[in-house]
């Protein structure tokens, strides 16, 4: 019966401002970084990994955060807490005076998603099994258990959210070979960082079409000029077959938008992304219906279930793009998934920055084999980067993401990684070196 | 011309769980405290005070926060941040890094709001104003400018702001007269917290009518018998012209909140106040076309303008009670009041906590001789705790806030204050004392 002994939370930032690599109209210069949590037990062999994602300044802030957050799990029984991971999360968001700062939302919200992302973790890894399949291999009733339903009942009682899952039930086992046999679904985000060059940018393009994905995002909402170009290069490369995503990063005012994004409607976009403030429910509705058959996509700053309700009721968007890293952990993402399919909206998880890959791999095979079961219209994001600091990094082969097979949410970091890493007093941070030339 | 020479942050706490003042369904156990910000300059004269309000763990976030959010001031000229606040807020509001952790939205929200408040405090004190008169002697363009129009341009452009403004210029000196004379009307909300008795809710219930006010608002939410019987109380007090409002600080959901509601509506309330989840604008609206003619009310968990701008487009609300330590500072609030004279909707600013009381005095008359010119449906909360902490404490005279008269934004605390009540090594933390009996 091990027992949680220390929630230990690190500081982790990589200086990915240094080469522009995630760079966009709204976040020019960001230092990809992690909340990096590890719930450790009496039993050397038996931690929990997770993180929250940032982009440097204020890390941090979710790493104080994250150390209140996780104080009340220490002394308990881990036996105890896999057994019945709603009511460890209820505890957890049960502090009342850290609810006064959001509730639910900006530092302590993504302090709670780092911890229960190592309770998930743990909960994985003591079972042996990856976090897509103890979450498969869960009923309907344990499911509808953990997920965060608070604020939700205007949509559906538990009993309906339930009976939803169980009409899903048939064919979990066939789904699960199926991605076993040829992955889910991904895009690359890669090529179209708003601070590459055309030639860069073409190429990369062609690189991402050779490695057999359908689909291509670029940046965009700096300047028309530049997004016409960009997205005329990024079609001729696609072809007219291909599918093309714009993600304009919040940049725009509503009507700002829905003029920009008319303009970029000749090379046939499939989605904008984040066109305006991600608070903005009713705003993003009214972009939808204004550049129909384009479709609306956000989510990655979606900060938490209400918000998401919400979305959904008004018809705003085409595509939910849930972020592991800012809901709480699976106990909010599952009852974001669970709309999602009782709306029939397509979730297609924001990844990329640090790890974020790793975790939404297991979220987006869990949704098809026991929530949505259905492909259509959806593709996770894929971004290259910094997976070389993962214990078990996700695999994309052929545009899809490797059935994971590791126990565990993919969530542990290499040693060597955080000892370079750890802000300010890592080897890199100590010493930084600056490169001769920056792109 | 001064220059600002430092950024200091205190982290204050008072420990009110003791004796239940401040307690609520949602928040049993709160320890008012608040992130104190002062904005040194290189004359020792001249300070800026601010602060973000919080109830106990936590702010030591805000108080980390506030210090990153502080730093760009260091060095900066104070006349010409004077002559300008709103490049100074645009300034502080654009790091994206911090960005990333809301955008707009909890602790480092909280903390621009802390910092902000400083400054305009200094901005007043520089003047040798009240801060209600510094805004009021602002030109609608100088206030259209400091004000914060992100993402509201599908409510109005700058050019309809400034014409709403100069409708209402005729008339702010006569206003004044009439405030100076008769102060602005407010409500209390110390006689009815939940922890209280009923002998003790009716005592206070008499000592308010006994001191002129026309509203009590009482505490709701945890037992539909108790607040029944409390609700009860309080009309047979106030007898049938007093209005009576009532807040259930979230824990509802929309169809629990609509059943409620409406076993109360024989009380004749005048609001029902934050009924569920302060994110939820369609969930409020819902509430609202349910439980009419019961007034809705929200807003003292109100992020950012976008929220308020979402409840006035979609007639949400009734009443909008916006928070002045929680939305980005004037800068913020300038906008929300804007755009509830757009739609008419009026502004009843929450308070009590700690200093919030003299904060929404000066926002509240500035919004009567400048902004709404009306003083219909609209009244201010007031709480009566906490204020002897103030150099400037708020004045409340026959249920109404006497006219500011101290140059500021009435938000310095006395050096003894902080001596005694810095988190965890002023006088009293370091020694705490239990009192014998908790009511």
């Amino acid at each position: 019966m091990p027992v949680i002994t220390n929630v230990q939370v690190t500081d982790v930032r990589f200086p990915t401002s240094l080469t522009l690599d995630g760079s966009d109209a709204m976040n020019k210069d960001g230092d990809y970084s992690a909340a990096y949590v590890v719930v450790q037990t009496d039993d050397p062999d038996l931690c929990g990994y997770g993180f929250t994602f940032t982009i440097g300044r204020g890390n941090d802030l979710c790493v104080a955060a994250a150390q209140q957050r996780g104080l009340p799990l220490v002394g308990q029984d881990v036996d105890e807490i896999c057994a019945d991971l709603g009511a460890v999360y209820r505890e957890l968001q049960s502090d009342t005076q850290l609810r006064w700062l959001g509730p639910d939302k900006g530092v302590v919200h993504l302090a709670l998603a780092a911890v229960m992302n190592a309770v998930w973790d743990l909960a994985a890894r003591r079972a042996d099994l990856p976090l897509w399949r103890l979450l498969s291999e869960m009923s309907p009733e344990e499911l509808v258990a953990a997920a965060d339903l608070r604020y939700l009942s205007d949509v559906f009682t538990p009993e309906q959210a339930v009976a939803l899952l169980a009409g899903r039930e048939e064919g979990r086992k066939q789904r699960i070979e199926e991605i076993a046999a040829t992955g889910y679904p991904c895009y690359t985000t890669s090529a179209g960082w708003l601070g590459y060059s055309d030639a860069k940018l073409r190429r990369l393009c062609e690189e991402a079409v050779a490695a057999g994905y359908q689909h291509v995002k670029l940046k965009v909402g700096a300047s028309l000029d530049d997004d016409i170009r960009r997205c005329g290069i990024a079609r001729e490369v696609l072809g007219p077959d291909g599918k093309l995503m714009i993600d304009a990063n919040q940049v725009w005012d509503v009507p700002q938008a829905i003029a920009w994004v008319r303009a970029l409607a000749e090379f046939d976009p499939l989605w904008i992304e984040e066109p305006t403030s991600p608070d903005d429910i009713l705003g993003h509705a009214a972009i939808r219906t204004a550049v129909a058959p384009i479709g609306v996509a956000t989510g990655e700053h979606g900060m938490n279930r209400v918000l998401f309700k919400q979305l959904f009721q008004a018809k705003a968007i085409d595509y939910c793009q849930l972020d592991a890293a800012r809901l709480g952990s699976v106990n909010e993402i599952l009852a974001v998934y669970l709309m999602a399919a009782w709306y029939d909206v397509p979730v297609c998880p924001h990844a990329g920055g640090v790890g974020l890959c790793e975790l939404v791999q297991h979220l987006a095979i869990f949704d098809y084999v026991a929530v949505s079961a259905s492909l259509d219209r959806r593709v996770t994001e894929y971004v290259d980067h910094l997976h070389e600091h993962f214990v078990d990094p996700c695999v994309v082969r052929n545009g899809a993401y490797v059935l994971p097979s590791a126990a565990g949410y993919s969530a542990k970091m290499h040693t060597d990684s955080l000892d370079a890493y750890t802000f300010p007093t890592g080897t890199y941070w100590a010493t930084p070196v600056v490169p001769e030339t920056i792109p």
